[in-house]
């Protein structure tokens, strides 16, 4: 017999990005940072092992808290801290929507938010993006749903909605707006203003892209009290290692050099993109540390570039979703890997 | 207006033990284990601080399955490694207990079980155990229930239940038995072999006591396949930080060290537990690392008993919950800190 809820039988589990044994990949394909993390990180680190670590962590993360609060001007009881943003998908739709309710995406988005829900038992409504990828009006005209996420940069293709358009949504919307802000720091402006000025908006963001620190799983939220409160009674107590706490206390007392590594990567997307235009591929504009790459006038198909690509050991991912089925997601890697991939395929053209 | 579900708003969220701000106490509040991890651990955390940390974790923790798998006897496929065993407890209610479903306890229990089944928003139905400790027989004719938490050995009370008796509960229940062994390495034997012969049967255990990890949030739990198939679905993809793991694996490369840690550990509680008794607490026998004591003939309540060691710079925990309302539950420290627990509970009395 199965003792599973049915709807987790009925769901096919996320599928991360492959991750290849064995050494001498290009790896291009889960949107990590080409650059090391701070300095200050490791040092950090170095220090925080020891004894301490026979210890419980602090359960709310309060010094992490406190330092995240000084640096992006909230009060700490604003801040959650999770285990990675992953964490803190599920934690929104625990807290927030009923096991029967409603949660409402955009297509494309990131494909974990419906693979989330879904196992949980709740559903999806999903609004098809305009064909310049911009918010639908059809999303403006949503009576029911506890929930709402949107990414901006959205994922996987690059572009930042209007943000005047989405505060205008998030006011409108008689649910929680999470705004996931994973790629923020690539690109030209955020929405820290509308968590601090609508009490159903919460901004989620994550140590594991611009933060170079994708292996210690720190993620976190900012939001009216009410809504952190209500997130930290469902969070696990101790939820974030003592380790991680630290390493992200020590990255945000370093932003300049994330600022200046971020800053690399953009001008190294910008000549990505000019690049893969040039050889016949469609490219969104992309605020975001990755570009998605459609075969318009390139001759391989999606899939093919993927395999191709995969046996000169340079991973993309290949995005085998709804409505974007002839696309490779390509993660901006260190000029060196960029000059690799565009020689590749110009071979393969 | 309130977002949150009402089973949130409803539930009291769970209390973590107290962690003083500030040295000089004495903490035997929290069930930490009073020595330090394997220099082994230390030395690999050392190593594994580096670059690395900007990849994202594997995401189902091979290395360390096939650890586990050959300290323990069992296959890869049988274990799932989660973000303390607090995760695995939430995973076991989301994947296994329908919204409206019912989750069976023995009462008295580990509290955290029936916070985390309530913020869920599903019900538990309690089984007194009967005044020896033991499994009541009324635990034997249920009917529902899609899950079932056992502790063993059983926690605030430090008791195991008759493995003979649970072997008969597990095979007669219409459901998943998780028996959560966070403390068998303080015990006489464990419940592997259960898992290992019955579809139903999960054992539990973590790396935060024998193993002095609690600050690097490691658990695992060990079942069926199936079982442990469908938990992997619903758990974030990166659970687990590439340095927990990393720790983990040299933890168990140095199994003798935690033998011998716990052995200590062993001999201390149970000079502890005569000298609580010699003093006047009903101290029932403990295979766990702490002990329940309720002032039988001792001077003061409990809850006394607790403020009185707290302005001494001493914590052990007051247990305020169903039935145990003049226990304290404390923690086996160093034979030092021990011998100040007792030298300070003599001048109180």
């Amino acid at each position: 017999m199965s003792y599973l809820r049915k709807c987790v039988s009925d769901v096919g589990g996320y599928v991360p990005g492959e991750q290849p044994v064995g050494g001498g990949y290009v790896r291009l394909n889960t949107n990590e940072n080409p650059y090391p993390p701070s300095p200050r990180v490791i040092e950090a680190l170095q220090t925080a092992v020891g004894p301490a670590i026979t210890r419980y962590p602090q359960p709310t993360a309060d010094r992490l808290r406190d330092k995240i609060a000084q640096v992006y001007g909230f009060a700490q009881e604003q801040i959650i801290v999770t285990n990675g943003m992953d964490e803190l998908l599920g934690l929104l739709v625990r807290t927030f929507v009923e096991p029967d309710g409603t949660v409402l995406l955009t297509n494309p988005t990131y494909v974990l938010y419906e693979t989330i829900v879904r196992l949980y038992g709740a559903s999806t409504v999903s609004h098809e993006l305009e064909a310049d990828l911009s918010l639908p009006e059809s999303i403006f005209n949503t009576a029911d749903g506890r929930l709402m996420f949107l990414s901006r940069p959205n994922s996987p293709t690059g572009n930042m909605f209007d943000k005047e358009r989405l505060a205008k949504l998030a006011s409108g919307f008689d649910g929680v707006v999470a705004v996931d802000e994973a790629y923020v720091d690539f690109a030209e402006d955020n929405c820290l203003d509308l968590a601090r000025e609508n009490e159903n908006v919460i901004v989620m963001r994550t140590f594991s892209k611009s933060f170079s620190l994708a292996g210690l799983r720190i993620g976190f939220g900012v939001a009216n009290r009410e809504i952190v409160a209500g997130l930290m009674k469902v969070k696990d107590s101790y939820n974030v290692n003592v380790l991680s706490q630290a390493a992200a206390i020590a990255a945000l007392d370093d932003y300049e050099y994330m600022v200046e590594c971020a800053g690399k990567v953009k001008r190294t997307r910008d000549r990505l993109t000019a690049e893969l235009v040039s050889l016949g591929f469609d490219v969104p504009p992309s605020q975001a540390n990755f570009v998605l790459a459609t075969p318009d006038k390139y001759p391989l198909a999606a899939r093919d570039v993927y395999l191709r690509l995969k046996e000169r050991k340079i991973l993309v991912r290949f995005l085998d979703v709804r409505g974007l089925d002839n696309s490779v997601r390509i993660t901006v890697g260190t000029d060196e890997e960029t000059d690799q991939l565009l020689a590749a395929l110009k071979d393969l053209s």
